[in-house]
């Protein structure tokens, strides 16, 4: 159940705990057979940290939309109401209903599994190890797949030790949104692409790509979905900013495309036709000036969906040529691609620049308690860009 | 006009041609402003072979699924009318009107363009260099853009040469499918997959590719649409058949995908949900075993798209979790990928093995008049397996 530790505790049973809190609330997200999904406040022990461990204070984790699946598992959040954690009838809990039943979900069902891809947070406590010792009173980011709780314990390995001074709000959101930004940079120049087109600019992730864009000299086109985010990523110097909302949305994002040079696309949308429209205005802008080929251009063309805010089908209307490819793009699997050394350089920039480049903004704060309340569970799940949620767990319930 | 010889005319202009045909009939296609195509019989002159050409008589060449954008562009077959060549009232002509109008096609409009992908047939004149005399009398196959005729002047470097004895009918598919169907198992090695899966194997190119399959112990699943193709295939060696058409399709795929762990699909279909269906039951067989994980398996499944036999659009889920990756594969940058090395150890086995492994069969044989012929063209348009046509351009009329 639900306080079985998360990370083992590798040293001796006899070992004292050197945690100053034993016991931590924490939200899980069980699916039930019955297509139900219910996010709960638990209570939790506090593991002892293992040599190569720290205990963090959790200060606030962020609410991405890689989150989303964990906490509701596409539950109709319309449907969401107020029940008791099934842990603790004194502690609260959220319901909502799967529409599409627990298919797909055979693995996580009847299991209260852990929130909160990451935070950031003050060690309290440490293990043995030098590595974890050089971490004591320091702020961290860390990625832990289960940040939404007062106090955890994480590997060394897992943690990003901010440079003194860090407040630990700023930290929280330093893994994801960040690594995912310099990923896409890494990937474009790795696979050999001299221009970048990200479909949600206004998002916090996009702030962070247009400004490593700004700083590298990377050719970027912002799709962003209202007027307002067009101004917003301009007065943020962003060149080319193009509205999928406006009528001359094709026209606008051909010109940019053409403006650019722009042969791959970062998509967190997902679902729709947004995919084939970039890939054929990509195609157009290559076949021009070249002779007709039955086959479309020789420029490969690629789009990585690395989000589903929209969850229905992806519709590719295949008039864009034969170099094409659209593909599944995930921040773990570039990390151990690219290997140790890369992911560490890309780290410590993360750090260096964690409160211009990397700073994240938020909508709403919210308690755990909060953050099962049916309305707020409603708002957050949204994802409306300029609406996001942190989690502050210390914080008073709102 | 139709009559620019396709190859341009590299030796001086007092050069007698060496051709002992100086006129041929060919087949081109041209794309008005009105949405109309029209497929008509020209004539045109035979070029004089530059060093490094040879003159082919043009015995046979098939039509293939991917000749069919440069003859009809997407047109309604159902509005196919005979009309007189554009060229020459006395020459005949096949017309009708593509439903989406000229959109994309705009680098074909009111030019004539040549047709058929390749071709077999025996070389009658041959150019200076050492290596166009070495093909003279011999049977090759050549891959040109522009087979449909009696003549061809074609570049050494893009003919086969036959082994002796060969029949010209032989040699006339021996680029398209043999060099595809060897370029998916090449692809597939080099990608790190070990099975593969295709779309369409009651195919010619299917039936190749078992072929291959069997030969070099490749684990293989073939998706056929028609029961009767089950009983085909299985009576040419297949292990895993399985019909779209039956009932059972999703389970029975699951259970091959699983027998023979293919991560990797070629599919010639393009539109739908199949694709998906593909990935979704590899993802499927790939998490058996697994704790749930949010993202899906780890396990890289690609669907390469290198045929549009339905039009509509490709319908992606999204099902299957993060690593994944749908994409156009088209044989001539396989080639340039793999280089002249491997891709010369592959032309040989094809002739080689060009009346087993590679053999083709047909379901109709038409001459350059017939293939105008409004009823021949629904006809062939239509692409059903087991009814592919071969135009023999020196055959006389049907």
């Amino acid at each position: 159940m639900s306080d079985t530790p998360h990370t083992p505790l590798d040293n001796p049973p006899d070992t004292p705990p050197t945690s100053p809190a034993d016991s931590t609330l924490e939200l899980r997200s069980t699916v039930a057979g019955d297509g139900s999904v219910t996010l709960a406040v638990h209570r939790a022990d506090v593991a002892a940290p293992a040599p190569d461990e720290v205990v963090v204070r959790v200060e606030a984790a962020p609410i991405n939309p890689s989150d989303l699946g964990m906490l509701f598992a596409g539950a109709d959040m319309a449907s969401a109401t107020g029940v008791a954690s099934p842990s603790d009838e004194s502690l609260p809990a959220v319901r909502a209903m799967i529409p599409t039943g627990t298919a797909g979900l055979e693995g996580r069902l009847d299991t209260a599994m852990p929130t909160g891809n990451e935070g950031g947070g003050t060690v309290v406590a440490t293990g043995d190890s030098d590595d974890a010792r050089a971490l004591a009173g320091k702020v961290v980011g860390f990625l832990s797949g289960n940040a939404y709780a007062e106090y955890r314990t994480i590997k060394v390995s897992s943690c990003l030790a901010m440079n003194d001074g860090t407040d630990p709000e700023d930290a929280a959101a330093c893994f994801v949104n960040p690594l995912t930004a310099l990923g896409m940079v890494e990937t474009m120049l790795d696979e050999g692409h001299r221009g970048l087109l990200h479909t949600v600019g206004a998002s916090n992730l996009g702030l962070m790509l247009n400004r490593i864009c700004l700083a590298d000299g990377v050719p970027l086109v912002n799709i962003v979905r209202r007027a307002e985010h067009v101004e917003l990523l301009r007065g943020e110097g962003a060149e080319h900013v193009v509205d999928s909302s406006a009528e001359s949305f094709v026209s606008d994002l051909t010109d940019a495309l053409r403006a650019t040079g722009a042969t791959i696309a970062f998509d967190a949308i997902g679902g729709g036709d947004l995919a084939s429209v970039i890939l054929s205005r990509m195609e157009k802008v290559a076949s021009e000036g070249d002779q007709f080929s039955r086959y479309g251009s020789s420029t490969h063309k690629q789009v990585y969906v690395y989000g589903g805010l929209d969850r229905s089908p992806t519709i590719l209307n295949r008039n864009f040529g034969m170099a094409w490819s659209v593909g599944g793009w995930l921040l773990t699997p570039f990390l151990m691609k690219v290997g140790p050394e890369a992911a560490e350089r890309l780290r410590r920039r993360v750090a260096d620049e964690i409160t211009t480049t990397f700073a994240s903004s938020y909508g709403m704060r919210l308690s755990l308690t909060d953050a099962v309340d049916p309305e707020q569970a409603r708002r957050y799940a949204r994802m409306a860009t300029g609406d996001k949620a942190l989690i502050t767990p210390h914080a008073a319930d709102a």
